[in-house]
């Protein structure tokens, strides 16, 4: 399949719906990126995605990385792939402008990032983490480190890592083990051994920067003990000038289900030199500040992948002839129709087009107030920023893994063998459901953290900032049952969750579902009412009219497990399972 | 992963739910198959899925098979694994006595399937479909022909294929190309390209015999124009020595998802010798008897998923430490509670289990029709068996792939890891819903040719009795009120269906989630009264308990897709998908 990218979709959003480059012009950090700039950055980005990394995708998976005496070789193509990164500057696009970032709306990166993911997610991986490293940098590090590492890491020069999990220690990283030891110069001996590390170890970069938790002697437990040091492959001194290896090694990489062009590394530390970045014992804060971003970023993958599964499923059902229409025969001079003319097919098309195109314009939902955070005076957007992120990484992720399946359906028993490239796209997706915080811990964030905190104000005045968008009428009545059940189901948590402290817990993933989906029928019932007059219009109106019927009932059914008490999965016996 | 066979649970359901050998005393041909044999036969089936087919399993994916010069290679190990087969004589268990089977209750059949799909779903695919082959040489074949195949294909001396699809023909079998012609011996001469063909060409067996759909010399069109040959790999005589090597061979394997050990060739006929089986032109009735049986087998295969499923989900879950409970440290030595103290991790255990039990009972159901059908004088059996069937391939086999899913992600970062072997089990799985008819194909079949062709009367008469067992009284109403819902929505669907000839395949997919939910639901009601006063008394109430609050409550959603017309798929312009 080659991938294409969905430029008008795109457009649609940010000029049609959003209004983002009015809304841009009014800040004068943003002020540059005029409806013109937007598009052609958009236009661009699509290119390098389509010409440059779709190509590589398959290789990336045949292929894969090998390993040989702690050297790392990424599939054949990889390095020129790469480098589109590092000429284009697509790894700064949203960088701070004082370090030759170039200070893009995060919007405009999120929908720059999702057709990288769309792609090649393999090759993105390498590009996401150093856009994350480097804005845990800029959010905590000194002005020194900002300057060596910033330009360095926005142009991909330099690539970065973020190296939390050890064997024993995944989503519980109050446990790690990894040691700091401070040395008389100021710098510290980091010793332990990390696994799952993307990028890691790899040829594609002259350097790496791994961000590295670890303990420094006599730190608190659990996860008030733990600093966040700077640990580069190698020594370098202060022009940038690369020295001696720093004593960080790759012991192996990983055979994974998918992403098989991704090194995905056993880092051991042995005294290795680091840098403290962010207060000591704080490391778990400065980390939160890239695992955001991540999260943001797994959820665009999601989103990708859902689009190149529309891509797929679409090509495919038009191409393939098989049956014929209950109706008759449409194509008579064939010897079958279209899989299209059966509506079971279009079921499955439909499904993936209405979460891959509400999911897009949630992304754009998280990236405007994300924006708006960090240039406008509204604290409000910091706090729905926040509210959105663990929706936009598990919802995203798993709607996306859900399409991948539906597009494989779709190409019957060609879906399974190799060469068609849609098996690839299912085993692909399927990480993103469960690294940076697998979807069972975003769905606790979310209804904990996010939701029973205060009460659930924050989720109804984030409705109540949705609602002053014109939708279309014929939909308003459905929005407004489904938001009702949505507070309806909370105000019910809030009460009930007082003498059942397991309950959050234990409908966490149905809550944040039935959330996810009464957000995404006001985005639809707005899409439709921004595309009538216009070339979308038939496309919007019946996606819209799809997920009203088909999808967002489910909500229904979300509301009736809610309503289960905790005991439903802890009254069993540790024995019993 | 050490697969541990469900002994407890299988005699559970065979003796105390559906008391199955009091019922086989009854009948003749069964009446030798009395509790102590059954138990007996589940034990040493158990004992091979364990301690031979399951230490296989890993290697199957790993190693995979190889192809040269049209010879086929299974991974190490696999034809000690299939002589475990021919030893125990475990291919001809239900087969017909006057030629050496077994003819053991297909309800027992099924049992002991599921355990061999889970221990290793790639080796077992050689034994199905000699099994079904068998049973459609059975049902259709001359008295020479069974004389000649059947105990051989029960021995496992030989094997047996289902040749079907074409690379332009799946589903829609009357646009197959494969030509028969006649020759002035009696036999015809087979030429065409049949793709995706299991088992086409191994190493297991000294021969292979293709059950091959072509089309004679000015046959009708369409499927009424096909006919079904026996061709087999090496000729014989008629002592059943073998002699020349037929020209039948295959072109290559297939690079596939998963089953790796599993070699799915494509099949060059060249002029190859063939055999009439049944009527001309009737060979695609012919075919669906083998069809049948395969398609309650792959459900089989979902369901030994999903009790892999919870093997690994729930070792996983004790062994693996990692957070805290929310009401406290239940392991204050450890630093850190197993996981599954944690709500939404026993959410995705019990998800798993609940449809795996109740998914090995309703299949002891289909099980038990089929044996009726056989053996008994109740003409409404088979018709029952045919109304189960799509469900126990489709449903089955989703909620096996739902839950492998789970468990993988149960096992977090370790799940995409190869060498945990769960994500094999996701890949493995996948494919049980698409092949022998894609679960799309069920639901059509399911809700066209199974319920509203008689307006709904099978299925009503299948629930009634279904009433007749005793279930547990607090899940009475649950039950009722769920069935009500089934044939309200069931009795809209027969009046709207005949303005709106496409709303069957619109809502195929729902519908038939919807019957399967509500027939789980009094099985585990059953299963819940059942088990009071025994050993199993706690899980089952436990599970049922879990399933009539967190997953029944689905049927609310499924109530309101349904509602839908089918404009709301078929009314988008093809230029619009």
């Amino acid at each position: 399949m080659t991938y294409s990218p969905p430029e008008r979709d795109i457009r649609f959003l940010l000029h049609e719906v959003f209004r983002l480059p009015e809304e841009w012009q009014a800040i004068p950090a943003l002020s540059d990126f005029t409806g013109d700039v937007v598009d052609a950055v958009i236009q661009e980005g699509g290119r390098v995605a389509a010409e440059v990394l779709s190509p590589l995708n398959r290789i990336a998976d045949t292929e894969g990385c090998s390993w040989k005496n702690g050297v790392v070789t990424t599939p054949k193509g990889f390095r020129e792939g790469f480098a589109a990164f590092v000429e284009g500057g697509w790894l700064g696009l949203s960088g701070n402008p004082a370090f030759d970032g170039q200070g893009m709306p995060k919007t405009l990166g999120c929908l720059v990032e999702e057709m990288f993911w769309a792609a090649n997610p393999s090759l993105y991986l390498y590009g996401t983490l150093s856009v994350g490293s480097a804005l845990c940098i800029d959010s905590h590090g000194t002005a020194e480190q900002k300057l060596m590492y910033l330009p360095r890491l926005y142009s991909g020069e330099w690539t970065g890592t973020m190296c939390l999990t050890e064997s024993h220690a995944g989503t519980d990283l109050g446990i790690i083990r990894t040691r700091a030891e401070p040395r008389a110069d100021g710098t510290y001996g980091i010793t332990g051994t990390k696994i799952f590390i993307t990028s890691g170890e790899h040829d594609l970069a002259g350097n790496i920067i791994h961000l590295c938790l670890a303990r420094l002697p006599d730190s608190p437990a659990g996860t008030k003990g733990i600093s966040l040091f700077i640990v580069p492959k190698f020594m370098h001194d202060a022009s940038g000038k690369l020295g001696a290896r720093n004593t960080a090694f790759s012991g192996s990489i990983e055979h994974k289900m998918g992403i098989h062009g991704s090194a995905t590394n056993v880092m051991n530390f042995d005294n290795a030199t680091g840098y403290l970045i962010g207060a000591a014992n704080a490391g778990l804060a400065c980390m939160f500040t890239m695992m955001n971003y991540e999260r943001l970023s797994v959820g665009l993958q999601g989103l990708g992948a859902g689009e190149a599964a529309w891509q797929f499923a679409s090509a495919y059902a038009k191409d393939r002839l098989q049956g014929r229409a209950t109706t008759g025969p449409q194509r008579p001079d064939a010897p079958a129709d279209p899989l299209l003319v059966h509506p079971d097919v279009r079921r499955m098309l439909l499904t993936i087009r209405a979460f891959t195109e509400a999911g897009r314009a949630f992304a754009v939902l998280v990236g405007r107030e994300l924006d708006r955070a960090k240039h406008g005076e509204d604290k409000q957007a910091q706090v729905f920023s926040e509210l959105l992120t663990p929706i936009a990484k598990a919802f995203l992720t798993d709607r996306g893994f859900d399409s991948a399946v539906l597009a494989q359906q779709t190409y019957g028993g060609h879906g399974y063998i190799a060469e068609w490239g849609v098996e690839q796209l299912v085993r692909d997706v399927r990480i993103a459901q469960i690294y940076e915080g697998t979807n069972g811990i975003q769905a606790m964030d979310f209804i904990g953290r996010k939701v029973l905190r205060d009460g659930g104000a924050t989720l109804e005045a984030f409705v109540a900032q949705m609602r002053q968008d014109d939708i279309h009428p014929c939909y308003e009545a459905a929005c407004v049952e489904a938001e009702a059940r949505l507070f309806r189901v909370t105000q019910g948590l809030v009460i009930r969750s007082r003498d059942d402290v397991n309950l959050p817990g234990a409908v966490a993933t149905d809550y944040l579902e039935l959330a996810a989906l009464t957000f995404y029928a006001r985005l639809w019932a707005r899409m439709a009412k921004v595309a009538e007059g216009t070339d979308l219009a038939e496309q919007k109106a019946a996606t819209a009219a799809f997920f009203f019927a088909r999808l967002l009932p489910k909500t229904y059914a979300l509301e009736r497990f809610i309503e289960a008490t905790s005991e439903v999965v802890m009254g069993v016996g540790t024995d019993q399972l």
